[in-house]
């Protein structure tokens, strides 16, 4: 089942056509997948304290239909598939009143050590968390 | 009374030294000026809707302390003068936990007709909301 | 051949992780995209009085090495299919010193009628001018 | 004398309005801050090998004009006030066709050591390089 995240549309997020500029659904995207890992008890600043580094590594998105101005969406993330060291996201936004999906994404994630820079595994509570997830 | 928004700091929000990038602080304040005149029933389209667009002619703003990643800010915001076609917002970011101040700011817009952009007063509504804030 | 522009890293690319925040190098692309257009004589103000917008449909990107402050990139932009109403520009963010990629994508973009929203064909003299680059 | 700096207009920069959205002017005022430094030598990483990090103390800005997609600018910087841990920035930001001034600020930085954050002395050579940009 899907993580739900609500987002609003402000002045910040639109560009001179009017409607959100496309590189923010990304931004949108990332602050669901942080609310998902603090609803799993891991903050960013506890993510640090483990020495785990979140970095992505690849996105694919799609642009169906524009957000304009006001508009409130929901961002539904789920995990697709679940590697020793990596994550791929899948993630729609949608509008909240007509539930139509405007833009879909897969996203990439790695683990890897703050200090080094290598790949890790998840820490282990978080890995048990993202299986009670499904 | 002021009117309070809470913010929630996202990587988007940081800048290399850790902490939240000061020019972000504006953005902050600007969802909070938006979501208490969507409180007041003003949303940016009906505000479009009635040929008012609100433009920021200046802005001061001090940086006491900085924000980090994952903290989440309140936005303090209160009308401190109201003239026939100009609004000051006084404005302060807080620490929920700490209550700290983080920055403050004067943020003074003007109201002007979106097709002529010329100065226009308030429309009657949002004006008698204005009042009852106080 | 590619098309070369160069990008200096500043503050407001960064995030906490001291490099360029992953979603900025989509903004590095677009600028670059931007150019090219511009280096065929198609301001955005030129589309526009043709009636043509240029919406992006989907975005392929891959993050190969992170960048830093202070480093100055050069964004390489080839086009990779074109069609009567699509383009696919493929692109690469490179360091300028190392020459190592850091960054590539494949975006494609649409061509729509500003006002309808419909496909329409690219602008004539746009079209031959690409030809040319290649 | 100001050191200036040239800044052109992306659809990242515009709001829905159609015009660049107020905070990004702060942002390119850091730019050229930046590359004024750079200039007197000092890259980013050279102030940070040096335990040297910029904070922005205090912002006030003024919005006269609006720039739009395509326009180039240029920002004027000079060096206001010269304290011994302070400075105070006075730039504006022109549009290069017409002259005309779209926007002006001041901005008060601190100089203060990265590892205690305590403020201290601009380093030496910067200092005297600043003394030269008059």
């Amino acid at each position: 089942m899907a993580f739900e995240w609500p987002v609003r549309v402000y002045i910040e997020d639109t560009d001179f056509g009017g409607i959100v500029y496309y590189v923010n659904y990304l931004k949108f995207m990332e602050r669901a997948r942080t609310e998902m890992l603090r609803h799993l008890g891991y903050s960013q600043q506890r993510l640090a304290a483990d020495h785990c580094l979140f970095v992505v590594h690849s996105v694919e998105s799609r642009y169906l239909k524009p957000a304009k101005l006001d508009d409130e969406l929901i961002v539904r993330t789920a995990i697709e598939e679940r590697g020793a060291a990596s994550l791929l996201f899948a993630q729609t936004v949608v509008d909240s009143l007509s539930g139509q999906v405007l833009c879909e994404g897969l996203i990439r994630v790695a683990c890897v050590n703050s200090t080094t820079f290598k790949p890790r595994r998840w820490p282990r509570e978080l890995a048990a968390g993202m299986m009670q997830l499904d």
